[in-house]
């Protein structure tokens, strides 16, 4: 009966510098999928072209017998159901998730997780109840530091079974907009995006915007769980305690122009004057500037940059580009009011988080 | 400004025996996603959940300008935009659309392409016009032999530039069961399902399926275009000529049981009575029996086999599996009316298409 003596949940590994996809991670790459990068023409992203990051498995949540417990370090504990959550104010808010995985493919070596390229992102137009609502119906105690979010989510990771959870510290779980979300786009949440109620919180990156919510805890001391406190962070190396990942760093993509190859996604365009476009974002602050480099990142022209959807989702920017014939290596890179901007080599980590450098594409002027 | 001497479009090729999946591979990975397996749950695919394949980009279309011309060896050239479209009488039916190349990762050595493992599959109800109607109205000439549907997805594969295009022998396209489909489960089309208007084919294969419809041509001699002479064929080799793909040959999946492991995938379950269920169907007839095997395919029980959702879509299956503590590897295989089964080991041709072998699920209860 025993078919293998494999480990049932193996550590975190860095990948050889030579080596290719493997079948895990093709494995999640076929489940996990990114934006379309030509979806970036959409303002709003229909549901099925956003990204989708699933830890474990899609649970199966019936909608009519959901509850959420609020309980741990509150003066009252709560059990709310839907028609509960909809009694709060609602809010409706265009917000663009991205994945801390996103880029993580392109390091070398590379952390050997899901092996996003660059899609991982999406904005859709998010309605719900304020997490702050709801916590003040709560009523934190002097103690409370922290706000557990858990979701329905079950598996094993590096070892450590779990439902999926992550914790906000409790003065960003009281910002008014932290969302308890049950409508994407005006409909209820799909089943991959956390039917019937996840978590949105703006700015940050997407592992604490909790899917298919279950229990939001408010502890006294500072969550030690694993997605907080062994996941999602920055580390030198995969023995490092590393630094908590929390709000997005800037990235500019653009809609990928002309038509590609089938077998190698690259692109043809006409000579000529080709209109390029796509969106900008970052969690720290409004997107300033977005250049453009169409050789390869030696040099960089500005682009017209729109305003933003909302103070959390993405901006378009566009320009038109003189292609002479020949091949080249498009580039975009955004900057946000902080000063930040996008690194043109990636910035590597032990376990591909935040990896923002810049895009680029290679496209054949004919 | 040359940055490469590679052709912008290269031929199809065979992976290396110890190749690993390459940069390419998982840019189509990450762009076209399979059914989530947990997804097998639902009798109807939500769309988000369903697979996609776009061969090229999703095009930019708008519903409120397209047309559709019909014409070729016909009596009467037509031009149906939306509204006249929808003036035919509308029929619904829930299809199980499968991607030809599904499976096509398992095999050794590996095709390079689309790189799916096995959930490359879905079942929507769509709604539309019968072709046979629209042809009807044009009417076909004496001479007519296939029918070409041409979408607006352009791009360049092995070479060959084009408007993405498969056509259907005539006999076939006037079946009654064909249809130009504009709603997807009661909503107009998603943008990656074919917008405005895409064709269901039940029973084959989905190349047939034309996403962004543009035209119907009728012609007098069999179509000689890329998908139909070159790209959806069984070959022995890539120089082969080969025969054509059409229906879809039979398959069971299950719902992975237990929870996984993130890295792995591999699942846990608790050991004693395990509920397993997934799904069955073939293009060629109804299932008739859905066996499992609880050991890599030595013996095998039968299951309970549920009556299917319509002629062309599949049909649930359940049973309960007495887990001893221990790894085992659960596989699942179909039969239909036509006796026609699955094979244990992976029938290889060298575009990787209709790998139907019985999906092996490593699961390990405790």
């Amino acid at each position: 009966m025993t078919t293998t003596a494999r480990p049932l949940s193996e550590p975190g590994r860095i990948a050889d510098p030579d080596e290719g996809i493997s079948p895990a991670e093709l494995a999640m790459a076929g489940r996990n999928h990114s934006l379309l990068l030509e979806a970036l023409r959409y303002d709003v992203t229909p549901a099925g072209l956003h990204y989708v990051l699933v830890h474990y498995d899609v649970p199966d949540v019936d909608g009519s017998g959901w509850t959420l417990a609020v309980g741990g370090q509150v003066t009252n504990d709560l059990v709310l159901d839907l028609e509960r959550l909809r009694s709060y104010p609602a809010v409706s808010a265009p917000v663009t998730l991205e994945c801390a995985g996103n880029g993580r493919a392109h390091l070398r070596p590379r952390p050997v997780s899901q092996p996003w390229l660059e899609g991982a992102v999406g904005t859709a137009v998010w309605t719900g109840a304020r997490l702050s609502d709801v916590l003040a119906d709560a009523g934190p105690t002097d103690k409370a530091v922290d706000v557990v979010l858990t979701g329905a989510d079950h598996g094993i990771e590096r070892g450590v079974e779990q439902d999926y959870a992550r914790a906000l510290p409790l003065a960003q779980a009281r910002r008014s907009d932290v969302l308890l979300a049950y409508e994407m786009n005006g409909a209820p949440l799909p089943p991959q995006h956390g039917f019937p109620v996840r978590v949105i919180v703006p700015g940050w990156y997407g592992m604490t915007s909790v899917k298919w919510l279950t229990s939001i805890t408010v502890t006294d001391k500072p969550d030690e769980g694993f997605q907080n406190a062994v996941a999602y962070r920055f580390k030198a190396d995969l023995d490092d305690v590393g630094e908590p990942v929390t709000s997005i760093a800037p990235r500019a993509l653009m809609v990928p122009p002309g038509f590609p190859d089938f077998g190698s996604r690259r692109r043809i365009v006409e000579a000529g004057p080709v209109a390029l476009s796509g969106r900008a974002w970052s969690g720290n602050g409004p997107i300033t500037s977005v250049d453009i480099s169409t050789n390869g990142g030696r040099t960089w022209q500005d682009t017209v940059l729109e305003p933003s959807l909302g103070t959390h989702a993405w901006a378009r920017w566009s320009t038109t580009w003189q292609a002479a014939p020949g091949n080249h290596e498009l580039c975009v890179r955004a900057t946000d009011a902080t000063g930040a901007s996008q690194p043109l080599e990636p910035p590597w980590n032990a376990q591909g988080m935040a990896n923002n450098a810049v895009q680029r594409v290679p496209v054949h002027a004919r």
